[in-house]
């Protein structure tokens, strides 16, 4: 499994491996003590692309499991002096650390690094246009604490669908877990690679049958190049949004969720991330849960917490 | 009052309130040790504009107080992705910061977040060019060491009056503690609402009365665009700084304080900085001491800290 | 001499107090816990030109001691607001910092600093074109693991010696203890001043008769600057890397040896930096030992670790 001694992709994992990772998660959210640790474990944070929630909640997470913490500021590393990925990780590991928290633009860099001889543990907090482990795990708890189980939901993704590693990720393991997926957005973000998972639909009529309507970000660049590019905020806004009107046609059980950081009015009235459908805040709550139910195995299969 | 589970402005607090205030920043200046925390209290140091020396003396302050510190990388954050303050502040909330220490480029910034729902515990770090709270009260520390009292010293602000939230935030509090003011600097920079509080002197004459002389800062971009505006750092300095001559027409008793970081030889000559009436660094020192007392409220009113 | 109650500079020293230094290190490497602290000791990383591998170890250097540490983040600090670089180490001694490790371009800013009146702790991390003393420190440990001894032994240095902290700091260290060194490169990189330690050589004939072949890195701006300079990086690569064949020609049991980060295939063939003879990623994890020694040697001296 691709949990273990390293959490680099949930993907490879079964049913009753993701569903104890799900209550190991909601042990935590209850209030359940982690294990004590058997030695000092020292976790390296490396995020060469931007984060705040992220970072902060594998922080927090680390934090509350009593791992010793470094962030690197990358910024003023010698990423920019030409080291590679590899290198910049057997530095770490050699100056200690025992486990590296990686951000990186690479899709699987964590093969390349494997491969070139890196040993510490690894824990991907999101690989290129590749998968994102730690939200997946969060989207999960948030969908569980709502419904009580996976199989048989109906979950509608909404917009930016060939950019996102949360579409990636999240796709996959959902429909393992016998989730429907459908998706809307435009024509042109389709990526065909998720006809394996679900259907493209209009988003009037696949929002009515959705248990989770999962609005996804509108990159930062097409925002910031209306002219240069074809991307339209008014045409996306009258078209994706979901707003007021749309809300209106969900079933009573059904919630909105969003990996943030929100386009607050763009992917989603304003309004509405503030009201009784969002699970928006609750998610990156559930963030914290998540990343530490993910560490405890990493800690676990490396003996150095108590089982 | 506005010092009690949040500390946003201390223009609310009455003379008793503020006497405590500094009289628990004296107790700690004198080694007594803080008080035994409930909890694992959480704070996020969110600084979006530039400061060291603030930032760092927080960060001193909350870890005499044993609080649990994550120091948030704005520079690589969601804020650049165009997320709102409000959105930011709901994130480490929801990721389970208790505090949140902020310095941020609008007035006010805590007024708009409150509305907005943000609901952990707020420390206003400085906000636009409103008040500075920790500022003042290090600044009162500092006074209060050197003559045992505030009311009937005379304080005269020297330089850029109408860019300091130094000015605003010292002046409100100053006056209520029964403090003269007085202001002097270029024509320019007078802002009329100081007039509330003190009079427009020369230099030559304020600083004869003076107790307390305050330098403010030139601001970085009046140095940087020397040619492109109208400032001219040879009028100022002949005009307004405090130099050796000025210097001798001060009470012998008279003290220069300045809130840093000092343009050495344009403010204040360099000599003085380091000499025997500069509070300079006596200042820096206390700002461990007021941000522990303004911090220890913070946490007692939230009933996360012994009484 | 010049670690004590500060650690700038290795080359006042004499044999018998590197030997002590360098038995420390090897104490640490082989497990030894430290002496308890007196005191919460607080130390500040002041990283004023860009690094990952230093500033990480020696953090991991001071967390293995036990010490409060504050990074401070100087990409956002008053720094760029003119301070100077006293003014900033008054400042973070004012607000309680007991040792500052600084990183700074200026050449034995430390003299300047001390002269303007700094008191807290100074731990030099490099000093412009001056010295690396914990950099020097690694590279004897692994030195001493290697061979056993350092007299007699030959080391060859090779590439850039016209830029590099780590030759002027190896260099008069080295001779002291009775290596013999000889020097490799681009005659343009020539340094006048090495005449004092050893002698200039072709990489091949010099190549032979080394214990420890020490790689220096080519700057960064050398390899950017490949038009605009007369730095060809095909040149430097046919004379002068470190290749299989030029491997060859090395004793059994001869090492290489690099500062990092690597420019993997222009200093060295990539594959040798993973090979048998290779010590770089041994130097990392001796950097950690090494900084942990010099450190003790400072605590001690300010009597805040037990002896």
């Amino acid at each position: 499994m691709s949990v273990g001694k390293d959490c680099l992709d949930l993907s490879n994992l079964d049913k009753q491996e993701i569903f104890e990772l799900v209550a190991l998660a909601e042990s935590y959210e209850k209030g359940q003590k982690p294990k004590a640790l058997k030695k000092d474990v020292k976790v390296a944070n490396l995020f060469f692309e931007n984060s705040t929630r992220t970072v902060t909640s594998f922080q927090m997470a680390e934090h509350n499991l009593g791992l010793s913490r470094f962030d690197l500021n990358l910024a003023a590393s010698s990423v920019k002096k030409g080291e590679t990925l590899s290198d910049t990780l057997k530095t770490v590991e050699s100056i200690g650390m025992d486990i590296a928290v990686v951000r990186h633009s690479e899709d699987a860099w964590f093969n390349t690094v494997k491969q070139e001889g890196v040993k510490l543990a690894l824990v991907n907090a999101g690989d290129g246009a590749g998968v994102h482990p730690s939200q997946t795990m969060l989207d999960l708890l948030t969908i569980k604490q709502e419904f009580g189980k996976f199989d048989g939901l109906n979950v509608l993704m909404v917009g930016d669908l060939s950019h996102s590693r949360v579409v990636n990720s999240d796709a996959h393991v959902f429909k393992k877990l016998g989730m429907g997926l459908t998706f809307a957005g435009p024509k042109e973000w389709w990526n065909e690679d998720l006809n394996n998972y679900g259907r493209y639909v209009e988003l009037d009529e696949g929002i009515k049958d959705a248990d989770v309507v999962m609005c996804l970000r509108v990159q930062n660049e097409r925002l910031d190049d209306k002219e240069a590019s074809s991307f339209s905020v008014d045409d996306y806004v009258s078209h994706y949004r979901v707003d007021e009107a749309r809300a209106k046609l969900m079933k009573d059980s059904a919630i909105f969720m969003h990996p943030g950081p929100v386009n607050r009015g763009i992917e989603i009235e304003s309004k509405l991330v503030d009201g009784p459908r969002s699970r928006i805040f609750k998610q990156m709550k559930n963030g914290v849960f998540a990343r530490m139910a993910l560490l405890t195995k990493v800690l676990q299969a490396n003996d150095w917490m108590e089982d």
